[in-house]
């Protein structure tokens, strides 16, 4: 048994050259499902889920909020009993989202409703179906919440998506007074203030307490601790002028992963650890109590625990104008199912999933099989100089952003995702065919409109 | 009735401040099938193919090859059955694009298959339905081909796809020796004439010519010229060694359009007009007879003929740190249903459709209801100060690699795609529903594997 790097999941090992997830072997999932597949380490994910609460609730003890899993980063019916079962609540975006947790029974109390431009229908099936928290984001929205929560005969919980003027990413964070984004409203011009006088004066909703996210893929505390300082600065502005606390702090998300062996994925106690001691030290000094504080991993729960296996179909050597040579693989999926190094220049990497090559490694580009020359998993690896037709191989760390993003670009179906664990494996959410490709054909009759 | 600049489908009319396309208003086809909306102008869509093939039998006379339509731009079952009535032929890169083709009877001899990692069943397929032509990308391929043709006992005709060092780029191109790409064959690494060998000497392959394909989004023929001059040199090669001659030339597409007003959409005629007076002087100049010379014109054909409606749900002005200010205006779809802007940088113009506006512009940025700042179509638009929520907006030339790359991110359902004519409207693509979206996810019990 040999080691693998952090990028991979809790429950992957290589035995006997064969890479093994969740004690299933690549090569017997492959002849069960196909390629290419999302392997899903369920324990692993069980795990984070909780590690999440765990740490939110040993530094934060009596102010832990909630953990809300960010369902963007990837949802199925299945995954959202996961985490119900686990006790966390979950944030949804759309209709789609929330359509997902309501289908998998997720208590309606524990769900988070974001997004910069929710629909009215998407508003008013929130309240109907009573969501916990809507995290309003404009103007308009305050009037429409309100709005349609009086129509339902509803007062409904609301948080203020607030941008505090940090943008972090990865290793560094901006610290601006007006953020160009399309999110929320700013806190120096006075949009944010704006916004707490509307909702109090709002009979039909009730403020809850502030709300931010500064980014993604963040592997430092000091953006988090900007953000948290400066909204802490807003919480104690409506002490002062409203005499009584909001109760609430939703710090959102945007932890780290490792998605290379050399990276770290941002350790969930490091990071509640850091942000408990800023808050509790910022809170003291302007003299409010600590408010219940949430957060919310998406990324940081599902990226890392997913592996994608492929099966390369062709292999090509290019000699390149500097006299270098390059290996291009071809494997059987591509932007089609991981659109993020094509959108992002995200960096993945792989490994040979279904032997020990003893072959030298040479320099690859891992590619798919779309009819565009952008479509490049990874490019630049050193690979096995004879992996060959008909090998596998996996690329760690495609929980996040992969089957969620994923199109039909080409009509190439989406692959499954199968959800391994202690030797045993289930389909969570089953490939496409070409029936589903040719299911949203219709065959109208033209009409006078 | 107003003037539209040219990046709008042929079709589209201002008439009293609304956008009529294909005789239908805007505001009625948003009340009959919802929005986001691709609307389809069938009829520029029709002339469009008409006009290639024509210009391509004007210039090259009875040389003139194939127009072959690139599906992966857009294709749908009654897109397939316009493109097959009008006489042209299809290419098709994977099995589901080939599905659609045979489910609007296309004819199979006009349908050529490309792709750089063509699946084991996908060219068996396409042997079994007996398509005119495989693109052969690779080595691994020529024995795929002919063994797999072998089985089926027949003999599939062939074309090389040749890489010769010519990549083009909308204005500018660049002519290497070695293409750093993951398609085809090197000319000068001497890998394309391995491939006329191999093929050569396989008996179930007959070799009817060499293809290439340089870029996409490209404005001038120098690019084309220089592609074609390399490839007629190997033709030529190809006489003096066999003493007989290939007798097809596939230039491959990548004809730009005009996304913005102040751009133009290269004009068929134009094209094939510096097209055939080069190939006719290279081929005289190396002794050999005109090949049939065919195109594969994708976005040029469909990228035009398609507007995108949207409708406004919220507004936010922003102050930027440099003292200007912003509007944000987001619509109700994003990077799901167009992640060009996201993907390639790519640029977008957009108008008011439902009314007209008497208000002075401001500097506007048109976003998206996807969970992420990136979720950006236009990022920089003047667009009138009075946009409010309930308006409609147009974005124009969207019908290349919109609906063909979405996605269903965040859960949000793809949108209906709607053919216009003569003010009659039809679904061609329908919207997807939430039950859609749930229809993958799947309850299964653990087994061992």
């Amino acid at each position: 048994m040999s080691f693998l790097p952090q990028n991979f999941s809790i429950n992957s090992k290589l035995i006997g050259g064969e890479l093994v997830i969740g004690g299933c072997k690549a090569t017997s999932l492959v002849a069960e499902f196909g390629t290419p597949l999302f392997v899903i380490d369920e324990a692993d994910f069980k795990v984070r889920l909780n590690t999440w609460r765990s740490a939110l609730v040993r530094h934060f003890g009596d102010q832990a909020g909630q953990v809300y899993y960010a369902s963007k980063s990837f949802i199925s019916v299945e995954v959202a009993k996961w985490i119900s079962e686990s006790g966390i609540g979950i944030d949804v975006c759309t209709g789609g989202e929330l359509a997902v947790a309501l289908a998998a029974d997720f208590d309606p109390e524990k769900i988070e409703v974001h997004g910069n431009n929710k629909s009215e229908a998407e508003i008013a099936r929130a309240i109907e179906v009573g969501v916990g928290k809507i995290v309003v984001d404009s103007h308009q929205e305050i009037e429409r919440v309100n709005r349609l929560a009086k129509s339902a005969g509803k007062t409904q919980s609301v948080l203020i998506r607030v941008t505090p003027g940090i943008e972090a990413h990865t290793h560094e964070f901006i610290s601006t007074a007006h953020e160009d984004v399309k999110f929320g409203f700013s806190l120096a011009s006075g949009a944010a203030w704006k916004a707490i006088e509307e909702i109090e004066a709002a009979p039909n909703l009730k403020l809850l307490g502030l709300h931010c996210h500064i980014g993604s893929q963040i592997f430092d505390p000091e953006g988090f601790e900007a953000a948290a300082t400066r909204l802490i600065s807003l919480l104690a502005k409506y002490h002062q002028h409203f005499d009584r606390q909001l109760q609430e702090l939703d710090l959102g998300g945007g932890y780290g992963i490792a998605y290379l062996p050399d990276e770290v994925t941002y350790d969930p106690d490091l990071a509640m650890s850091a942000l408990a001691a800023l808050v509790k030290a910022e809170c003291l000094k302007n003299k409010i109590a600590i408010p219940m504080v949430s957060i919310e991993p998406g990324r940081a729960i599902s990226g890392p625990t997913t592996t994608t296996l492929y099966e390369v179909g062709t292999t090509k050597n290019v000699e390149l104008d500097n006299g270098a040579a390059r290996r291009y693989i071809a494997v059987d999926g591509g932007m089609s199912e991981n659109i993020r190094p094509a959108l992002y220049g995200a960096q993945y990497f792989a490994i040979l999933a279904n032997r020990t090559s003893k072959a030298t490694s040479t320099s690859s580009r891992l590619v798919g099989k779309h009819c565009e020359s952008g479509d490049i998993l990874i490019s630049e690896i050193d690979l096995p100089s004879d992996i060959n037709p008909g090998d596998l191989l996996a690329i760690p760390a495609t929980g996040a952003y992969g089957r969620s993003m994923a199109s039909n670009y080409n009509h190439v179906p989406r692959p499954a995702v199968v959800a391994v664990v202690d030797g045993t494996a289930r389909v969570i959410v089953r490939r496409e065919t070409q029936d589903d490709l040719l299911a949203l054909d219709v065959k109208e009759s033209p009409r006078k409109i």
